[in-house]
């Protein structure tokens, strides 16, 4: 490594200077409102967050990180995280005062907060969202979030009594996906269902007790997209779901599932089939295939 | 609570006992291999693998589950935990001093390997298999035993390169699936793909680099069932690989991917579409899709 692509600044070794305890502090909820800023850990995600920094700056909007802290180790399996003004070298142990995991990976960002108004989205004429109701395991909700990135969902959703995007455990098990598509946070249940509707979208439980089943509803789309002319009408009886047309696919708690308000807000109440002797499916999994589904009828 | 419902042997409170500290010792890799037994955590778990356990006393084969131990709170919870005779009280001391995890659930199982020999697996004549070729991620693991219980999966195979099986961890991330379908573990990549081979198997490698698209085998599958006149002889020029057929789906390493000679050995290379901005799937939801796309295929 050429020591010009390295940060200039001075590296970074006291665990116990102001600034280590204020980037620290950002794993508090109550530090991140106030400050409207979050932590992105691991070189995966702080990669994604410079890269959408940059496309910012670019664009001459306002950037989303505001530091960024990497250890040498990890800047030589990593170099790109060192070419920013932004980045500082650091000790393993600074990086490991800072971070709000028992194993940092070398590398953390600071963030400011980048979610969007619901309106901006709805705005944007969108074909496919994931709207997590009550989600509350950090790492289902980054499942989520990277499975909604892989099949090019336009946003996600978060209600507000689902888990905190900013929660660091959130943000890392997103592994980057976060800074990939709009993010929508706090939004009311109760008011957001309306609005989608309002927007031309379908909304679809995803719901193990729902009377359609997943597999119906990929066959029906595989239907009119392969043999238009066969029997399609048949099955097209009734208000039928199209996985084609704009869908917002709600993803509910990992114990309780949807909650009966939102299931009975929903268009459809869609199952994902289980095969086996699973009792139920992970939510991850769960979104896994229904956010393909859609992706898969919708670019036919 | 019926007093005659709980475990009648008197409650364990000493954390520092023998008995602890010889669970406890099970976390250990060699103590495993040394005893043939394993932990495994969480009431969900738990209650899977008493499930089987009788299931197999029922048919007159040996059991799978040792001991269980219950917390107070977790058998009110789970009164089922509780009505075996294999079951102890314990403090929640006692079953902190036991567990692997900084956060125990209230129960554990100490139960016996439940892995079967390669030729067993073979013999059932398994139409859908998941393999697992240097997964090292206990809860990647995890992720994809489960997704493959979904889907109905016959068999799940861990090359000898993959995590342990019964690594705590791994069986935690399982929440129960381990117990639901047969496993075969250490097994020699070189060796096994020639067998499955053998044993009438196309072998499917998930790889994102892969020539073949997902999205390109569903629809060739979705047409032959749908619409078996449209003209899919067409498409089926070559040896187009067939997701209806006896398949086994190998996966591959978080980071590297799949190694050469597994993707050498592989019929077909298959990558499943990324539609965003993720640079590529997560190994469990790459795995969901794939195993899930074989059993709608075979299926229908």
């Amino acid at each position: 490594m050429n020591y010009s692509e390295r940060p200039q600044a001075p590296l970074l070794s006291n665990p116990r200077s102001d600034r280590v305890r204020d980037v620290a502090k950002l794993a508090g909820r109550s530090v991140r409102l106030r400050q409207g800023r979050f932590l992105a850990e691991g070189p995966q995600t702080v990669r994604e967050a410079l890269r959408l920094h940059r496309d910012r700056i670019a664009a001459r909007q306002p950037g989303v990180v505001d530091e960024v802290y990497v250890t040498e180790d990890c800047l030589q399996r990593y170099p790109e995280l060192g070419e920013t003004a932004l980045s500082r070298l650091v000790t393993p142990e600074v990086l490991a005062a800072m971070s709000s995991t028992v194993t940092p990976q070398g590398a953390i960002a600071v963030c400011h907060f980048l979610d969007v108004p619901l309106d901006t989205v709805l705005d944007s004429s969108p074909r496919l969202i994931a709207v997590l109701v009550e989600v509350r395991d950090p790492g289902n909700a980054g499942t989520i979030l990277r499975a909604a990135d892989s099949a090019g969902a336009d946003a996600v959703i978060f209600t507000d009594a689902s888990v905190d995007v900013y929660n660091p455990k959130t943000v890392r098990s997103t592994v980057g996906s976060l800074f990939h598509l709009p993010v929508v946070i706090g939004a009311d249940a109760g008011d957001l269902l309306p609005r989608l509707t309002a927007g031309g979208m379908a909304i679809l439980a995803a719901d193990g007790y729902g009377d359609r089943s997943l597999d119906e509803l990929q066959d029906s789309s595989a239907r009119r997209r392969l043999a238009p002319s066969s029997g399609e009408a048949l099955s097209l009886t009734g208000a039928s779901p199209k996985l084609e047309a704009p869908t917002a696919w709600l993803f509910g708690n990992e114990a309780q599932g949807l909650p009966q308000d939102a299931l009975d807000a929903a268009h459809h109440r869609v199952a994902v089939p289980v095969y086996g002797k699973a009792e139920s499916l992970n939510v991850g999994t769960a979104a896994t295939v229904c956010l393909y589904a859609s992706a898969r009828a919708q670019r036919g």
